[in-house]
């Protein structure tokens, strides 16, 4: 029998509730702290014991999913440290790792096994009504063990336990996960928002005649602003970066489009926005995914 | 009987033909410069009348449609200029309407009526291949009179085609068009591809772990590099002018994540980046689309 407390029944966590209520040899506590959330979680036929009381939730687990948004994480796992097994598996499903880590690891130590982790799963959507119980099927999950802390344990039985929902678990160190999750998440959820804000600001009009192109381009941006503005708060740092070296790109670009108005560059800077365009679209096609 | 031809059975040309062939009441002829893409047209159970010599595909026609890049547009309508009718009603699926209107209007005049059209159900992908009868179902074609020179006629009958194949068809001018169609297709292509050129030039190694957000926000840079490379071209002014909003807005956001990291600033910077944010969201919620 395993014993799985998932903490928080938001979407990663309702969608992982779901999707390991009623397999055999599971058996899955909810904790929540609002009681109509939990009364929801059951109406969505996710059995598990609910519970309120986040020391009730963990007690005996085996394993601890936290799955609160990562500046709730600290003081909800000094709640419940001392009802903590050595052998517990505690694991998160925050964005952003190094703050996490370096907050969780150092607590947990002695304690219980932690390593920290990133099921790369979310959507624009957020909430338990939003839940699926194939959410995490095909999704990557990063686990994030640190050099010379984590045990060679937690992130074996991690990467088993996010197997076993159905992700393909990469493992990578908390700060390279932050500075490529910058690259590949938070900076095009600013970019989004950005390219959305600057038609809002400049030609309002415009949006009238979106067509699939600019809805997708610009779908994160639907995401829960206080959500991320904690992920961008986090990862500040290789946010600013990212979104630097995007700049960087834009001004590249905006520099060849001048260029083509004087006859004597039009051929060559016609020739660097075609290598420009030719780059990105290579790149983007050698995505493994859609 | 309407006598429709289509010249260029591309993605837009294609897909027209597919919508219209076989329709009772239309008698389709299909141009195209090479025999091979009119046999894979008829392959594709496209009923027309294949013709390589423009002159004969035009003569006679009720409504001409270039469905050719812009860039060809004025050449191709110079050398079929003696076989349009009078009445002949031409238009095109630039999605740059400014210089291709400028072009094309006075040769135009007293030969035909003329009206551009941009029917927005273009994708990433290009080529007959791509053709699908239904592209335009549900899709916005904006139709760019020009006040003071096109005929309510050409509007009307232009505006009564579109709707033919499932289009839902709005009226604006052809500068006020490319401004807005820089902000919402052409700058979030220059915004997709730069975004995809920043994490390949500072961190390949992220690419391996991109979910479904950057996988969206990135589509459009698969686009076709030589017709993108021709439509920001045509459209440059207003693409640089919608390229340096952008930069605008992501300055905006790099500057407050930067104030986030000294204490006496972090709560008014955190609440301008929910701001930011939350009015990203309102505006993107409030799409039609998606």
């Amino acid at each position: 029998m395993t014993r799985v407390a998932i903490i928080g029944p938001g979407l990663l966590g309702g969608s992982l509730a779901l999707a390991l209520a009623g397999r055999p040899g599971v058996e899955l506590r909810l904790w929540g702290r609002r009681m109509a959330v939990l009364d929801q979680a059951r109406a969505l036929g996710i059995e598990a014991r609910m519970e309120r009381d986040v020391r009730e939730a963990v007690r005996g687990a085996d394993v601890v999913v936290l799955c609160v948004p990562v500046g709730v994480m600290p003081e909800l796992v000094f709640e419940c440290l001392s009802d903590l097994g050595r052998e517990t598996l505690v694991t998160d499903v925050g964005s952003v790792k190094a703050e996490v880590v370096a907050k969780l690891a150092p607590m947990l130590e002695g304690r219980a096994l932690f390593v920290g982790s990133h099921p790369m799963a979310g959507s624009e959507k957020t909430g338990l009504e939003a839940a699926r119980a194939d959410l995490f099927e095909g999704a990557v999950c990063l686990v994030t063990p640190e050099e010379g802390r984590t045990s060679a344990e937690a992130t074996t039985r991690a990467t088993l336990f996010w197997r076993g929902v159905g992700c393909e678990v990469r493992e990578v160190a908390p700060g390279l996960h932050d500075a490529m999750v910058a690259r590949i998440s938070h900076v095009p959820h600013v970019v989004a928002a950005g390219v959305v804000n600057a038609v809002g600001r400049e030609m309002p009009g415009a949006f009238e005649f979106c067509g699939p192109g600019f809805r997708d381009t610009t779908r994160v941006a639907s995401g829960s602003p206080s959500m991320w503005t904690e992920i961008l708060r986090c990862n500040r740092r290789e946010v600013v970066g990212g979104v630097r070296e995007v700049i960087g790109q834009l001004e590249e670009v905006a520099g060849i489009l001048e260029r083509l108005d004087a006859p004597e560059n039009a051929g060559s800077a016609s020739m660097e926005l075609d290598d420009f365009l030719s780059v990105a679209k290579q790149r983007r096609d050698a995505l493994r995914l859609g």
